[in-house]
């Protein structure tokens, strides 16, 4: 398991679906949450990634399903920026369960305005942050 | 089956949960879309129910779960306004399979402030409205 | 606030609506993942409430909403059972955000056959766990 | 828009987030109410997609977000087949607002056993109907 930032956390019924595993949209919420653990840890919470003026959207994402959680699961989700440019950072996130590795993508962010959803700078306290996470600092 | 207002919708996989039924939480959303239709029905689309000013809110819902819906399941959800009062009104709802009852239940709504969430008295047309359908009008 | 059972959680992104808050439904999937924990605090993992032969469902559920909860709150949530009974139990649940009570709400489970989904006693060791917590142990 | 299958469907309050647009995960749950409908459409229901020996299950999701969805919007999502293969199939999926492209996905699913998650042939009939879909029958 990667050195990555990373969270625990439990699967629900909430996350299930009648196939018996987790339904797969729901690790992109799973990955929601660690990103947004992560933000925190680097010191930003909603007054930077949603507040009056910006807001974080994602542009793209991909997702390769392994294998499946199920209920009652004990999951670990990362963390992992690899690319930050002017308005827009890169992440990897991956879903273990134990050594495991369930599912695993990588997800593009973007700073927008509100009122207009245009592409915004970076704060370059938050590009900074970024940065040095990516160094493994 | 009642003459009340009312929508038919299909389960989908993301509405079950592992135990192979509609995750009872879902159920809720299920009215909300009946009440949201209802309520378009009545004229009233979100220009009216979630403005700069205003939105409606629910204060308060009481459900029973008669049997479980499956997967492919064709449903009906009704939307019956049963009270209207200064900033809220009651509607009671529920969610059919053919004739079989499958939930019951009555929720109140009740229109707030977007800015504090103080009761806001209801438009005069949307009060007319709800009225007019409790008259079975 | 009680001494009754609870567990801490985060407002994520994935939980709000547009109205600018926590989307009303979701409060249930928040005691959903108490009376969970709850019931493993006692002992009652899957293996209990979601196995083979038998699941926990519910049966009936009444919910007031006092205030908001919003992005980014670290919310409280009981988990207080307060009636037992042949194959059911009822457990009183409140959402806090430090001392306001924002959501308060009475659920009733009752233990079915996955089969058919008949009413199935409950286990000894489960109403004793539910008595004892109820008691204060 | 494409002459793909496609189906109509309407945002509601519970696909919103705090940033006052569609939460962009749950375009994946509508591309799968768009997928279930074109499979049911070709004759597959849960009988063929969700029994007791095998269901499909997503492999991967490669998802672009271009512009975002509001409450009450009306959008049209589509289901394209692109390639078929022994356990598994591709599709496009685009979600549309009137002419504008709101979101464009390529899913790749996949028949397992619902014993152990392997994969199992696509049985020729639904190989067929896929095949048919691509060519424009």
């Amino acid at each position: 398991m990667t050195k990555a930032f990373s969270i625990p956390l439990r699967v629900y019924i909430e996350d299930t679906d009648a196939g018996g595993i987790v339904f797969y949209v729901n690790y992109l919420k799973f990955m929601e949450r660690a990103r947004t653990e992560g933000m925190r840890f680097l010191g930003f919470g909603k007054d930077h990634t949603l507040n009056h003026s910006s807001m974080f959207v994602v542009r793209s994402a991909q997702i390769s399903y392994l294998r499946s959680a199920e209920l009652d699961d004990e999951l670990r989700v990362s963390f992992e920026p690899t690319e930050v440019r002017g308005a827009a950072f890169t992440v990897r996130q991956r879903v273990y369960r134990d050594d495991d590795l369930l599912a695993d993508a990588v997800i593009e962010c973007v700073c927008v305005s509100r009122e207009r959803q245009k592409p915004v700078r970076l704060a370059s306290v938050i590009r900074d942050g970024l940065m040095a996470l990516m160094q493994g600092v």
